[in-house]
C-alpha cells in the first residue's frame, strides 16, 4: 500500500495526516509548532510526527506535501515571508529539509491554497472546477480554483480577497482601509462586539443566545462575505465558495445573513451562487498539502 | 501576401480592418450598422465592406474575426443577448453567416474581449501575460486576460468589472446599486456633472477649463477606477491595465486621478501597478477580432 503525508504548519499546532492515495485519513498527529525556537526545530517536530505515523503503518511513503502560513515560494519550496511569531522562517527552505530527511519527494503550498486545494479536491466542493476559497479565520484568508487548478497568478499573491477595498472605510491590520478582514475576521467581530457592549470576548455565545448587538455584527460579517462573492462573481464568472477558518464554524449564524445579502442583491450575472461550509475541518490543510504531491507525482488518481 | 480580416458591429457604425499576417491593418472602411433592419443587414453591410477591402488587394484571405457589443457564445459563434437596439440580433448565428459567404473560417468574440484581446497582441499591453481590460464608454466592460490568454469564466461572463459592488451606493443601469459604472462611466460622467451643474453636456470641457465642479467627477471617476485595479490585484494578483473607451481619451484628467488614489492606497502586494491607455483608438476591436482568427488558426505568430 502507497501513502501521502500531508503537513500543516500552523502558528500553535502543526497538524500531520497519513492519506491513503485517494486521500483518505488513514492516521493523524497534532503536536505543538515550536515557532519561537526556529525553522529547524519546527522541521524537526514536523518530521517527528511524520516518522511516528510511518512507524505505526506498512503503507510506504510517496512523498510529503507541506502547507504554512505566510507568503511561499511554491516552486523553490521556499518560505519568502512570514509573521514575527514565526523565529528563522522566512527564507527557510522546507522542502529541501523534508526531502533530504525522508528521501521523497516533498512540496511546499500557502496554507489557504492548501485548504482550498483540500476542499477542491476530497472536500465540500470536490470535482467543482471553479472555486473561491475563503478562510475566515483571525484574519481572512483566500485562494482560486480555476478551471480545476489553484490560480496562484504572476507574483503567487492571487486570492487575497481578505485585502480588497470596497467594504466602507475601517482600518484593516496591513495599513489600508475598507478591507473584507475588517468586517469578517473572528478578530473584527470581536472588536466590533467589544466596542458596542465592552465585552472582549463572547460575541459568538451572544449570537446563538439572539442578542441584538451580536447578531448585527454577524449580519454585517455576512453581508461583507456576500459582496467579496458578487465581485469574484462579477470578475471571474465563479459562482461556488467554499468557506473555512473559525468563524465559519458559526455557520448557523454566517450562512443566514450571507442568504439574505445575496437575495437583497443577487449576481448580475443570473447564475446563482453556492455557498458551502468547508468540510474537512482541521485536517483540511493538511489533506490539501498531500493533494498537492499525488497532483505533483501523477500517482492515485482516477 | 495573406491576411486576416477584423470586423466591429457596433451601435452605430461598422468598422473592418484588413491585417497582414502580423496585424498591420493594411485598409479600413467603416459602414453605417443597419441594427434598426436586423441581424442579416448588419451582416449584409459587413460583407459588402469586406468585400470592397478584398478587391481593393491582392492578399489572399484566411479568415474572418468578429467582434460584437452583448453576450455571445465565442465557441458557437452566436449572439446570445442584445440591447433592445439591434433588431433580430439576439440568437443570430453570426460566424455561420460569414463563413458560408466568404468560405473562409469565422469566429466570434464579444467587443470588450477583442478590443483586449488587440491591445494584448498588437497595442498597449502586446506580450503582456496578465491584464486587466476596461472600457469606459457609454457604460463601463471589462474583460481578463491571464497567462497570455483571454479568461472568460464558466458561463463567459468573466471580467465584467463595471457591475460589481463596493462603489458607494448610487443606482446602476443594471438594477444593483454602488457599481463601479456609476462614477466611471461617460453617462455616469456626463449624470453627476449635470446633477450639480444643471447642464447636460460639457463635463469633458468644463473640466480641461479646470472648472472644479468637473475636476471633481473625474476625480472621483479615477479613484473608483483606481478602487477596480486595487480589488483585481488584490483578486488576481493582476497589475497592469489597460484602459479604452471614449472616456480614456480624456486621459489627461483622468490618469492623474487615477495615480493620486494609487498613491495614497498602494496595492497590498507592495507590486506596482500599470495603467496605460489604450493604443489602436478605433480599430481595437476589429484588431482583436483578427488577431482571434491568427489564434485560432496558428498562422503568422513569431
Amino acid at each position: 500500500m502507497k501513502a501521502v503525508v500531508g503537513v500543516d504548519i500552523g502558528g500553535t499546532t502543526t497538524q500531520v495526516a497519513l492519506c491513503a492515495e485517494d486521500l483518505t485519513v488513514l492516521d493523524r498527529l497534532e503536536v505543538p509548532t515550536p515557532a519561537a525556537v526556529g525553522g529547524a526545530a519546527m522541521v524537526g517536530a514536523a518530521l517527528d510526527a511524520v516518522r511516528l505515523l510511518l512507524d505505526r503503518t506498512d503503507a510506504r511513503l510517496l512523498g510529503v506535501g507541506v502547507g504554512a502560513a505566510g507568503v511561499v515560494d511554491a516552486r523553490a519550496g521556499r518560505i519568502l515571508v512570514a509573521s514575527d511569531s514565526f523565529r528563522d522562517w522566512a527564507g527557510f527552505a522546507v522542502t529541501a529539509a523534508f526531502e533530504e530527511a525522508l528521501s521523497v519527494p516533498a512540496f511546499l503550498d500557502n496554507d489557504v491554497n492548501a485548504f482550498l486545494r483540500g476542499e477542491a479536491t476530497a472536500g465540500a466542493v470536490a470535482g467543482e472546477p471553479q472555486v473561491l476559497g475563503m478562510t475566515l479565520g483571525t484574519g481572512v484568508g483566500g485562494a482560486l480554483w480555476l478551471d480545476g487548478t489553484l490560480y496562484e497568478g504572476p507574483h503567487g499573491a492571487a486570492g487575497e480577497i481578505g485585502h480588497i477595498p470596497g467594504f466602507g472605510d475601517l482600518p484593516c491590520t496591513c495599513g489600508g482601509r475598507g478591507h473584507l478582514e475588517t468586517l469578517a475576521s473572528g478578530r473584527a467581530i470581536a472588536r466590533r462586539y467589544g466596542e458596542r457592549t465592552g465585552r472582549a470576548v463572547g460575541a459568538r455565545e451572544a449570537a446563538e443566545s439572539r442578542d441584538p448587538v451580536a447578531l448585527a455584527v454577524y449580519e454585517e460579517a455576512g453581508a461583507a462575505v456576500a459582496r467579496a462573492l458578487l465581485i469574484t462573481a462579477g470578475l471571474l464568472d465563479v459562482t461556488t465558495v467554499v468557506i473555512g477558518g473559525g468563524v465559519s464554524r458559526s455557520w448557523n449564524l454566517l450562512e443566514p445573513s450571507i442568504r439574505r445579502a445575496l437575495t437583497a442583491e443577487p449576481p448580475v450575472s443570473g447564475h446563482p451562487v453556492r455557498v458551502l461550509p468547508a468540510l474537512l475541518g482541521g485536517d483540511a490543510v493538511a489533506v490539501g498539502a498531500a493533494a498537492r504531491v499525488r497532483e505533483e507525482l501523477g500517482v492515485g488518481e482516477g
